[in-house]
């Protein structure tokens, strides 16, 4: 049957590709993709297959029923895009002006409908549900995929398979990793609340500037200092403001900044010891601060047996060419919350243009991708979901029943 | 004679007071001060007296020939007025939105015509000429000092005198000092040129952020380390600039500062260490930077003598009750021009409102002056005029001849 | 076969204990371990094992042949002690005073000598050879290792086993770890060349002290911002010595430290970085400085194929109840040199006393271990070795040929 | 009469070299000065001269009292040595290994005994009574001067003269300053403590090498920021000990420095600051600390009065050839404690060698000076007596009476 399905993504490339280059003309932003969502919507009712819209805002989730029983699987693919202005020069570029699918998700929408498509052609064949969950706002946190979850999209799913199509990795590469993959990706802001004065009076002022650098230089004390050298953290403050005249002593200053971890412990010691920073420098020099931390999406964590499954799998998948460990990212991803709420995994499908060693990053103005990766994720999910189904099937009805 | 300029004074406070607060109503800011020159210069054109306009700019400059031959005394008072929006609740406050004498120029101004008019009245009896230089923009470096200079006020002058009107400080005080008396106040402006990248990835970049407030830090032991301790030297970074996403490795950071010194081996020796500081900080990072330096004012130094000989007569005049060494102040004047060129001395005379403890302090938006000051700082300058051209008449003859 | 081995090998337990109780009474320091080399030579001199003495310095090397052709497996155990007081109050205390067996090498020889006895005994069932590494001098850089190997020791070796009991893990416990496990351990020296003078003219000196304070405080900044944060580094000041009169400002500073990394790119990158930060902040304060950077061990890169071996035969071996991956251990060995030499794997053995929760780790004067770990070790070392000739004797005599 | 004086002192300046000679070649330390204050006893009791022994401490007082009524005058010379090893080639080298008179005290007391015994010659001529006070250990707090004040020194006393022989100006110069002349020297000890352990493993540590580190470095803000910058004030660490094993992380690190001020409220100040760096770093790193200051001398603070008759007065000494204000002395002093007792002044008395533009500093071991100096200190001191009692005596009687 495997074989069959894989012919049949063959033959339906075309339709993929030209999904993907609809979505890359009409991008939307994260909790504005209206349009994106009808699309979808509509694509599947075209089909005669099951949806439901507005899942959690504008998430569409569509399920599709096996002719057996068996375990549900789902797969997630996002859609929202980014506030950045397309600046390739191709003929699918951005048509709405400072937005743009600078990270690939239009491709992931592309490659979901169609392969659900497909399998919902040989849904005779399928031992068990399919449940295809488009989740909107993964750019921007909160993120779409707590409210859609919230919403129900994983009432009843088993299992859940997710790929992101990775720009600076080769077409036919799959990375897969137990355990922590991508990072808790946090926001911090730090207000330090000194009192200005002239220029030419320190002594009558609690100077916020130098207070704030005196800060940003002991933060870097947390990643070296404070946390196990074998965990990985970073603490980056990527704005100080403190605007004035030149010969005026700042009487504040704003920080603000982003933390990033994989293991809570850690996550937690840096929300703590940021403020313990933060703390000692004021008391030095007698001044105030306000200081909030505010959680992003935490680590995502995959299982080990459905990683290690996924893994054997994808070696098998035709276009395959090596699968290999991936490094800890540091990005963050919503589809954190689907693994802490049922097994899975999250991979990378290798997605680099043709001819270029150099691939322009995710979120860069000319960020592009080949859409063979697009034939390529589909072909792995696909052979996920139906492995993974004939594999436990005996099982997972023994524990249902 | 000294006693009835005294009493002529007295009986001319009113005018005083009515001047000041025309002016006070009708601010202008530096080199934009066209209606307050014309009320200048009309007003000895009224009296007959010699005036030249336009000097070095705004700057008006008044002579009155005395009866006999003698030294050539100079007086000087600043008419500009400062970008702040008068906050005080008075009959005379501001007509101007966002324009305000808050330094007290409106009284140094009323204090010079009033004298003016009563030495010319009395010119019969002046032993050498007394020249009234009415100087523009005094608030905005490069200043209207300079430019008047080079336009010849000071042609034929033999000494100066200057003061401020010192609202911190009691009628009936006078504050002179020997040497330096106001800072010199420079300006300097760090570009550091990192490497921006993603929060996620700080070894990809050159955070400038982080190198800004090593930058700041470091800044610190120019005064604590390198300048010697009896010296005193100001270095204030006033702002740090660098406003990014929170999930972005800054690019760049530009910080902004003001130096303060008295001396000039000290200013130099400050220019030199800041670039000191941002080099090496960059070399450890390597990363770039653009800095640049500008002189403001240099600090005014009072020639012994003369400041001697203003210290003597001050204590003479009548409602001074205090007269005493200065402090040094951190802030600059460019009065220290005219004493590159040609002796004479600044000091300052008390003006702090009646019943109160804590004045408001120069440049505040409800900054005010105890009108009587006028008086006393009319009488001192009167007093040094008459006593210096009596003092050193015949030198001064022998010298010319 | 196996299990014969097994049941030997529990019936020559207590002269394992009895051997590595000897062991303790009598330890050596590091390259002077002339005593137990005699001891160790002697043992296999009695057996009739071929031996090797005074090997790269005094590194024992004993030599098995099986009865057929097949790979030549080689075992490592380390002999040397530490300069500690031991203050455990048991009867097998060191009587050497100031010197100690604080980190288990006495249980790796004992666990060596018998499980060779064994193997010996049994030589006629052996496919292919089995060479015994007793190496001097683990403790103490540059290390017994490179020597021995610069000898010969490695010389017909197909692959290495060795294993480190680990008293923090509890009996019962494999740990393995493909790729990195034990960090390179570096060591540098930094001197700050300041310019000395009286403690109230700093601006007539150039302070170490405050020099090399920030250095201390800027080389944070490598492990958090120049170095991938998904690789793990360490760079530690242990010693900062600038001792001079209260009043004096100091000439100089001497920072010792060390680093650690995993990674060879890594290494090199602090080495430079370090000096990166010494020469900006001298630049800073125009002063001199001397770098050295020694290295010292290289990290263990365990082989993956030998690991992943290791791991599967470790959980079949009788005692053995657990078998994880290890994590990162920061500390050094010089096993790594004969893992850059020959394939093979290095782990760790339980061996955490009796109803201990939280053991003396190791170069603690009180570190104990539970001898039945040494069971254990040899088990698994047996198991190696058996399970590798058996399994890869066919392709290596194909090579071989 | 004084110029009859100055003739007596002439006369008798080989008699002052040969005392100063005695007295360099047999220096002794700070408290240990038993030899030398017997012969300076022994000096007086030959002449006859009342002189009391043992006055809080080592001190010797000795009193002459004038035949006509009148202001009692004290002069002060200090009489201890410094523990240094004599490096000059001169036949008056000391005689005492590690002990030197490094700072001149031999000519201050030579100076003072040859001038006491004219001024007894010709006590007929006095209008008033003369106190010589010889107070030894100014070298090192607590200081000779309190405990003979306590002891009474100052008894009767209406004003002191003190000068210091100063080498690194040229003979014939006397520097006079009102007001703060030399620093407020105190003492600090810092000890940082953190939490020691493995300097692979940063996270398990408090590093007190760090932390003393970022102490160093905030302690500099102290002055470039908390001090008002018209004051003078230094802090200096003088002493970081911290020294462990290369890898090991520091358990505790010891800070010991020294602070300068002129001014009460600056030097409560620093005390004040040090601490808050001190609290605000061990807080942000959850460290222990503990601090004590030491208070050393307080600042020679010389009364205007008297400081301008000195300078008067100097002018018209023979072999006085300049009279110059005195830049701030960052060096303690604790004559400061007999001027918070009595009115009087401190002055320094040129005393570099002859024929030298850069003479060693005091403290060196190559320190010397021009004897000529004792002779102008001689009738310098001589000159403001004789004048003192002559300007002030009506008054005085009047007061006292």
């Amino acid at each position: 049957m495997i074989n069959h399905l894989y012919n049949e993504l063959d033959l339906h490339f075309s339709e993929m590709v030209n999904i993907r280059r609809y979505l890359h003309m009409h991008p939307e932003l994260s909790f504005q993709e209206v349009m994106t969502a009808k699309y979808i919507a509509d694509y599947y009712k075209n089909l005669g297959i099951d949806v439901r819209e507005n899942v959690g805002g504008n998430g569409v989730v569509a399920t599709i029923k096996g002719a057996s029983p068996g375990l549900t699987v789902a797969l997630r693919a996002d859609f929202d895009a980014l506030p950045i202005q397309d600046e390739k020069e191709v003929e699918y570029k951005s048509t709405v002006p400072g937005v743009m699918h600078a990270c690939g998700h239009d491709g992931h929408t592309a490659t979901l409908l169609v392969l659900a498509k497909i399998l919902f052609q040989n849904r005779e064949q399928l031992k068990g549900n399919i449940v295809l969950i488009h989740q909107h706002a993964e750019e921007y946190a909160p993120g779409g995929a707590l409210p859609m979850i919230q919403d129900g999209c994983l009432d009843g799913v088993d299992v859940i398979f997710g790929t992101h199509l990775w720009a600076t990795e080769p077409v036919g590469k799959i990375q897969y990793r137990v355990g922590p993959i991508m990072a808790a990706a946090d926001r911090f802001e730090i207000n330090i609340l000194g009192k200005g004065g002239h220029g030419a009076q320190p002594h009558k002022t609690k100077d916020a500037i130098l207070i704030g650098s005196q800060v940003v230089t002991s933060l870097q004390q947390i990643v070296s200092r404070k946390i196990d050298p074998v965990h990985s953290a970073v603490v980056t403050v990527g704005s100080f403001m403190a605007e004035n005249a030149f010969n005026i002593i700042a009487n504040s200053a704003t920080l603000i900044g982003t933390a990033r971890s994989f293991d809570e412990d850690v996550r937690q010691q840096i929300e703590y010891d940021i403020e313990k920073v933060v703390k000692g420098t004021c008391l030095m020099n007698e001044a105030d601060y306000r200081y909030d931390f505010f959680r992003g999406y935490p680590a995502v964590v995959n299982h080990e047996e459905e990683t290690v499954f996924l893994k054997e799998v994808a070696g098998k998948v035709p276009g395959v060419h090596e699968v290999e460990e991936s490094p800890l990212q540091m990005g963050g991803e919503d589809f954190s919350y689907y693994l802490q709420h049922v097994k899975g995994t999250f991979f990378f499908t290798g997605a680099r243009p043709f001819h270029t060693e150099h691939a322009y990053p995710h979120h860069h103005p000319k960020f592009d991708i080949d859409e063979k990766a697009l034939l390529v994720a589909a072909k792995t999910l696909c052979t996920a979901v139906i492995q993974y189904q004939s594999n436990f099937k005996q099982e997972s009805l023994a524990k249902t029943n």
